[in-house]
């Protein structure tokens, strides 16, 4: 049985591209499908991508967003709930009712540059007055707090003297549109799950950014790349 | 002119010794010499590494943890000082008129796992509680706030589900010490500064985690790997 997704998305859906294009590239293997794309604004770059692949859409009213969102899902027998730059709140039902089976993506390395405030180009324009030169992305769990989960999966993103929060922002989705696919892949088979105890179990090595390890060898690291890269 | 450096540590001073190596492989093309090792604690291994090596060496009392410490690092010349896991604060006249020639590493990704509490293991077993996929080291310029100062440069370290803050300790450690040095090399150069604004500059490309960048092909992550140790 193949797992039915939701993805939800305030904003053109890039993400929502890589997750439908790395499981189509998955044919008969792949685990799940995009089943429902919802958007709480109606103009959303994210709900004409999936009309464009046949997907129901949903432009949310205030209802929707809210005390309704369970029922949207329960409709559309979604198992697994995607945030993929959605920027308002989950409802708490929908937290408790898809423990463990709600993820986000977040563009930075949590607990770096997350909570209330951090979103968009808010969160690079934060990295680089610090002047931070790592940041990355980083998919979690969702729970009841912004950017608080239990970390699924995170990868690091150099930052450069000359870059924007537009040059940066472009790098880590790079990034986003690597790794947010794979996880969600792997969550839909079952591989990674979130344990009672709320500890993450079985993020597979290739996830973990072994490719940057110093050790064993420089040809490991390219293999890991290559790994990810697929 | 070679610049005379001192090293601040309280415990068994394993980046001093990398420091110590890095500059002599330099030989004559050295830009600094280890002039001075300086502990809180009279039984710190540093000390004994500093004498081994024929450096001074200082258990500082009180007072020369405090009000003296300016005139200790006067008596000795010192143009820079680095903190190698230095536990004490470091008095307020000191950093400033050691303003953009004091550093410290830290074993984490600021401004992640910094602050009051925060060194050792303590660091560790915090990235681990929270479930961090990625850790790393920090050297920075020291001013008034612990773990505060500008960041020089960054090299992040992935964080295995199998580990404890030993193991972890360990994989940052070794990063500590083939980074720390370079950068101390770079700013005895004059490669690195801080300017009037409190920017970092000069901080070099290859002191930068380009080695980790996705693109632009797996070939150059080797060369950067390369670049850095060396």
């Amino acid at each position: 049985m193949r797992k039915q997704i939701a993805v939800l998305a305030s904003g053109g859906g890039s993400n929502l591209q890589s997750i439908v294009q790395h499981l189509a590239s998955l044919g008969t293997g792949s685990p799940a499908d995009v089943v429902l794309v919802a958007s709480d604004r109606p103009d959303a770059g994210a709900l004409q991508r999936g009309r464009g692949h046949g997907m129901h859409v949903v432009a949310m009213d205030r209802e929707q967003r809210t005390s309704g969102m369970l029922a949207l899902l329960a409709r559309h027998a979604v198992d697994l709930v995607v945030l993929a730059g959605y920027l308002r709140f989950v409802p708490v039902e929908v937290t408790r009712s898809y423990r463990g089976r709600l993820v986000n993506i977040h563009p930075a390395l949590l607990p770096a540059f997350g909570g209330t405030g951090m979103y968009g180009h808010h969160v690079h324009e934060a990295v680089l007055a610090r002047g931070a030169r790592v940041s990355g992305a980083t998919v979690h769990f969702v729970d009841e707090e912004y950017d608080h989960g239990p970390i699924i999966a995170q990868w690091p993103v150099p930052v450069f003297a000359h870059d924007t929060a537009s040059t940066l922002a472009h790098r880590v989705l790079e990034v986003e549109h690597a790794l947010y696919p794979r996880v969600i892949q792997q969550l839909a088979e079952g591989v990674i799950s979130l344990g009672a105890d709320g500890h993450v179990h079985g993020a597979p090595a290739h996830l973990a950014p072994s490719y940057f390890a110093l050790r064993p060898d420089p040809g490991a690291a390219v293999e890991g790349i290559r790994a990810v890269l697929g």
